[in-house]
């Protein structure tokens, strides 16, 4: 089940507020879903990261299915049950990690650091670990050089052995630098697998999103987002490559937004930084998946009101500061720059967890005063 | 300052009820003293730390020296402030460092495993790290191999910087396999640092323990209770070598206690495992700090009430029930050891806290559970 309510949409801009409302909990929206790959956002307790404003998480399709394997976590009573996360969930389908294992690996590269990549992959050229054939992808396994295949079909099956409450269709997530006439072929086949998954899906209280690709070429967006738009889904993801530029990163959300059916969510997969954030609620996004708050905090680096931190710099340990004096959350409520930093340089991993906890909480709360700001006409 | 009251005497054994009442709260003895040597208990937040029942913590003068520097923590309000542990707290006198970095370290060994040592030191021998002299110690730091010299004065000076509430005197803590006439040579010159660390004392809030050494040897061992006894120290700290087997530690303690004020409180330092625990206790021992839930949590091992588990083995992955059935701990309430177990071999951080919040609070529960049967006269 999945219902989604748009509560208002915004004058100035394409943003909305909504209430998504699924099997176990509702959803203020926009909002955004933070990462928690292996059924945990990395430092932090299930309670931890619903203490820090957390609505949503998103599981990974690929990870669990390598480990602990999606039987475990069905025989312990689904994701939800598993990582005590009695709250809404989602899991992608694993087609981003037939990006980031396969091109990506062989790139160097994540989605996040993607604007390095270069014009190095060539149409048709498949990367070491993974062969994508029109069933599926064949991957051999980074951590012990084992084979394993997934197509639409076994992601539906693990996805929905996994639970959540929203589940992506298997897609390919092509590599930035590819060319017209490979992203084509590339789109051909995710709109096949989004036909099979929507065949394959059976459980009723599971909604299940389509997932527009396309690249950076405006006539594949639209393609995508018109195909997709024409099937059964209950919301829509958005992946792939996002453009060159912030600028051009607007415009192809905007080609993709104008031919969605607006009562349906969009979840933008990936979004890469804090500023990022209030320009694609701008176009129209609901819900987006994020690592940067945790990722950054694992190195260092706090979010803060006038901009970052680097706690691993000296100067921060004569700072009896909290990381944010305007912020209200329970690290900077007790612990100084001056703790953490210490905590940083002897290599304690409270420091981690302290940072990763702050960090999220400061962008949950960067979002809801953005949910503030459409409410009150003011985005 | 402070005030230790036996509420109760055993009179089954030497196990005794107290009252300790420091300048930052009371703490109900006998009690185990968790170790937060780099001022933070690894993995936990402080608030965390008392969470899992834990009253009174042990910091590391000799580490805190090194990382983030004392005048940084003075700086910042003191140790409690610092690490927002507004509760008692103790710190070591950097005396086990001389043993475990220097001597320790040459045999590949630390006090927990000092079983294994054997006869390897031979007297007169120093270690390569560190040079023991009459003055104190110069000791060349594993960080970055910079020189550094640790007497009781500087002792004294960087734990009032720091402000515990419960200091201990700078003593030489010498390998388990000294011989005699080694330890007896180390004995005097922990029992003139001991006058020395009585005169360079300030603060009045802190109060200073007199540390008794005396390796295996039963007439150094009275010699060093009798002479730190007589001095005007506010309680005991036991340290060194504790035997060959449960049996000779279990004498050496009576041998000591037998000679100590029994008005004033007597801290163990450095208890190995979870079945001394009653038994020091009823050798009338107050308090102990000890890694073991802690350490062994790092390395996938949970204790429970029927003995241990260790995460790590596959087996977990399929169990639903939490870590113990039996334990009311927030980790068991929530989590199934599949779930642990799988965040453990997924290589998370978050199985680390769990794991060593589960530990800390059953060893907490254990040693509250020994104070129970005391007042019910079972003990």
């Amino acid at each position: 089940m999945l219902e989604f309510k748009v509560l208002k949409q915004s004058e100035k801009s394409k943003a909305r507020l909504g209430l998504l409302k699924t099997a176990n909990g509702i959803v203020e929206t926009p909002t955004l879903v933070p990462v928690a790959t292996q059924a945990v956002v990395k430092t932090l307790t299930s309670e931890e990261a619903a203490a820090a404003g957390s609505q949503m998480l998103i599981c990974n399709t690929f990870h669990l299915r390598l480990k602990p394997g999606e039987k475990f976590v069905k025989s312990a009573g689904g994701l939800h049950k598993f990582m005590n996360w009695p709250r809404p969930l989602m899991t992608d389908s694993g087609g981003f990690q037939v990006f980031s294992l396969g091109f990506g690996k062989d790139l160097g590269v994540g989605k996040i650091i993607k604007e390095k990549t270069g014009e190095i992959v060539r149409l048709g050229q498949q990367p070491k670990l993974l062969k994508i054939t029109d069933e599926g992808v064949h991957f051999t396994s980074f951590l012990d050089g084992s084979r394993l295949f997934l197509g639409p079909e076994e992601s539906m099956k693990i996805q929905q052995a996994l639970g959540a409450d929203i589940i992506f269709a298997f897609d390919e997530c092509p590599p930035p630098a590819a060319e017209h006439a490979y992203i084509k072929k590339s789109l051909e086949r995710t709109h096949r697998w989004a036909k099979v998954c929507l065949k394959a899906k059976r459980n009723k209280h599971q909604a299940l999103f389509g997932i527009v690709q396309g690249g950076r070429y405006k006539d594949l967006r639209q393609e995508s987002a018109r195909f997709i738009n024409s099937q059964p889904f209950d919301g829509f993801g958005i992946g792939g490559e996002f453009g060159e530029d912030k600028k051009s990163m607007m415009q192809m959300l905007g080609w993709v937004t104008e031919e969605l059916d607006p009562k349906k969510p969009r979840h933008l997969l990936g979004v890469g930084y804090l500023e990022d954030i209030p320009k694609i609620i701008k176009q129209g996004i609901d819900t987006f998946d994020c690592i940067v708050p945790t990722h950054y905090a694992r190195h260092g680096i706090a979010f803060i009101s006038s901009g970052t931190l680097d706690l691993l710099k000296s100067v921060f340990l004569k700072d009896k500061k909290p990381l944010d004096p305007k912020c209200s959350c329970a690290v900077c409520a007790n612990y100084s720059r001056s703790y953490i930093s210490h905590l940083f340089r002897a290599k304690e991993i409270t420091a981690l967890k302290l940072l990763t906890f702050h960090n999220l909480f400061f962008f949950n709360q960067y979002v809801s005063k953005i949910r503030e700001d459409i409410r009150n006409n003011k985005v």
